[in-house]
């Protein structure tokens, strides 16, 4: 586009200041100034980087970023008088909420893309921010450049959330994609994301749900102002499901996803917050989330179902939503008043072992007279209800797999202890919980 | 959830008057007496509705709508000096627009869902609020509850749209899916819409893409601040579109959608904006939007590709997305700023017959020798390369099916007039656009 003329109205730049400049950050500092122009002409505010802090100065940095911005003292920088909003890009929760806590407390406005941060306290920096009459926004922190957060806190204003489930990790997807459309077991799915970048050489984070944890927190936050924090979602991750039990869900007509799912229990007040793999029919729009993409599934009592979808990582995307942050802030500064801050009701959380779900499982047992009626008789001692049931050979084994209706999920716990104690059970292989079934 | 107790910041109601109380217009009434306690709690602004202006006052309306707030002087409302906020449900050009219009001259910010009004006339209308400093919103324009207009006013400021594309016409979307799923023809799928509702007696704005059109250039003028009206998007319907076509579609990966687009040509700086039927490869997320359902897909520079699926319409749905604009629009005026304007530039339209798509093309000729090379012939008389073609046999006739290579729409059009030319050549039933080759 041709240059445009420095707008009257943007004389006066708005300051920012950046913490920690690694994949985002870098990112951020180059959109920031090839932007800067286009923004001033849309909006009428410029937007000035006057520091970053990093930790190494002599690291090389992308060229485009004028060396003089860069210093180290990142406490001094997040409370100086001349910056007036700060975006904090460090990640990690020290020295990050001390940062993010002292800019609140100078009354600058902050951007942050720290889920860790939030997942813990975003109650608390919130109610900080608000104290302080300036904004704490996030867009980046869940779901990268998709906007999920704005949606949930404005276009949603009016409405009652009854179910927010979403598909926040894109190296947990990459891998089930991988073994769904390729077969492969979840080891090989791994090493090749972890060849692609795409996995972290420790990936428990990931593939134990750590990560979706900590979004499902802030989404439980934003959609039904709960104060649950990530430590508290019950969460169990993707490292146990195998090649095998996914071309099964692909048979049945579903697909094996990583769910974050934050949702009132039988339409409320009380709340689930979890982190599981669920088998989810291929006709539910989740189930098209294919490869590294992330989606968050909303359902409202009145707008119906909703979904969006998009690149939920990656240091250009995950800027992008960072600078319409920024330009937000920047915004409601200069218009002197903060934008709207979610909803904190008092919300009860549901006991895990008390929720409904129907489940799949599959386990390898002897292939002999009376086995499987002494797995059925399990099942009925703790009044889980089979939908189907299937038997594969399996040389002188044979794999059963069984779909429940809705069952307590404390009384299929104790029914998976009491299939394992049986010794014509070799072992439970696959245990998922499938979306869609008794609902409505 | 349990009773609200009144928030002192709530004291000072913000009053709204309604102008139109028809299906999307009860809805809201009812929504936000419904949500009125709520809203309260969370965002510290009382919603108060303190008229309801309707054209016939003796008709039946939901009884929890008080008697009292109905009257019938539309245009005294719109400017009454105790109206804070007018939302505008009427519908249709007149006396909607005038309504608008004298409103924003009131400085009384503005809700609406009018996507006549805007598609003609929205560069204006967002010019003339801007001029009196308030609010101009209109989420429910287009994709009724699903979040478009918010995300590309405000989350991607600060990013360089390079194309949008969007299934925003529940009707035509729910014939295509009829037709894909279960093999039956236009004119049933049509019948079976109407009679469900999804269609009025008269479908032209529907079917021939007239509403699509005007969503086009809403979106348009909101991703590229073009000025482009509705009446100039180029537009095709699916009237024409054969059972045969979608099945054949189907079989090579692809799904049929009507595609409402606008996009920078070859990245910029000329714009594109139409509205046609087209081939969509299955592994492309607008494929899998099926039956009534709207989605926009967004491609950003920086952000990537980002797509926002939901329900369309109903009175629920775009109640819930008009609510959102009016807490949004009471909290910009207790604020005393209006949100973010769409940016306005100056951007040129290319020619249709200049842009370069990849073309399906199905034909009924005669079965006899040499039919094949004069028909190969006119393709490439006029530019146009074939990637692939297959002939099935019918009777005494053969239908030939086409995929072309990108070719300028201009040379494929010349390619048809004198396809239908050739004495050989019976029809030409399908001409479709396939969507995502040629492209990186």
């Amino acid at each position: 586009m041709a240059p445009q003329a420095a707008d009257p109205q943007a004389a006066s730049p708005v300051r920012v200041a950046l913490l920690g400049c690694g994949n985002v950050g870098g990112a951020l500092a180059e959109l920031l100034m090839a932007r800067q122009d286009d923004i001033a002409a849309r909006t009428g505010i410029r937007l000035e980087l006057v520091g970053i802090a990093v930790a190494d100065i002599d690291r090389s940095r992308p060229s485009s970023i004028p060396g003089a911005l860069f210093e180290t003292d990142s406490a001094a920088l997040a409370v100086r008088s001349d910056v007036d909003i700060v975006v904090e890009l460090i990640g990690g929760l020290h020295p990050a909420h001390e940062l993010i806590e002292a800019a609140l407390r100078a009354g600058k406005p902050v951007v942050t893309a720290n889920k860790a941060v939030l997942a813990l306290s975003g109650a608390q920096l919130a109610d900080l921010a608000a104290a302080h009459g300036v904004d704490l926004l996030y867009e980046a922190a869940v779901a990268g450049a998709i906007p999920v957060i704005r949606p949930l806190r404005e276009s949603l204003a009016g409405e009652q959330i009854v179910r927010v489930m979403g598909i926040v990790n894109g190296t947990t997807n990459f891998i089930l994609t991988r073994m769904e459309e390729d077969g492969v077991d979840f080891d090989d799915a791994l090493a090749e994301a972890q060849r692609l970048g795409l996995a972290e050489r420790d990936p428990t984070a990931d593939v134990e749900g750590h990560d979706a944890a900590a979004k499902a927190a802030i989404l439980a936050a934003l959609a039904f102002g709960s104060d649950v924090v990530d430590v508290d979602v019950h969460r169990e991750g993707i490292s146990g499901i195998a090649a095998a039990d996914v071309a099964y869900a692909n048979r049945l007509g579903y697909s094996v996803k990583l769910l974050a799912i934050a949702e009132l229990v039988d339409g409320g007040p009380e709340l689930s917050v979890r982190v599981h793999p669920a088998m989810v029919p291929k006709s539910h729009p989740l189930a098209s989330v294919r490869g590294a993409f992330n989606a968050v599934f909303i359902e409202g009592a009145v707008s119906g179902e909703l979904m969006l979808y998009g690149r939920g990582a990656g240091g250009g995307p995950t800027a992008s939503a960072v600078l319409g942050d920024l330009v937000d802030a920047a915004r409601n500064l200069r218009a002197g008043a903060p934008g709207p801050a979610p909803k904190r009701t008092s919300i009860t959380v549901r006991a895990q072992s008390e929720l409904r779900s129907a489940f799949y499982l599959s386990m390898d047992v002897a292939d002999r007279p009376g086995v499987l009626a002494a797995v059925a008789k399990v099942f009925g001692d703790h009044q889980v209800s089979i939908r189907a049931m299937e038997q594969v050979g399996l040389a002188d084994e044979a794999r059963l797999i069984f779909l429940t209706h809705l069952a307590r999920e404390g009384d299929l716990l104790a029914t998976l202890d009491d299939l394992r104690l049986l010794r014509a059970v070799d072992r439970v292989s696959g245990v998922l919980r499938v979306i869609g079934v008794g609902e409505e």
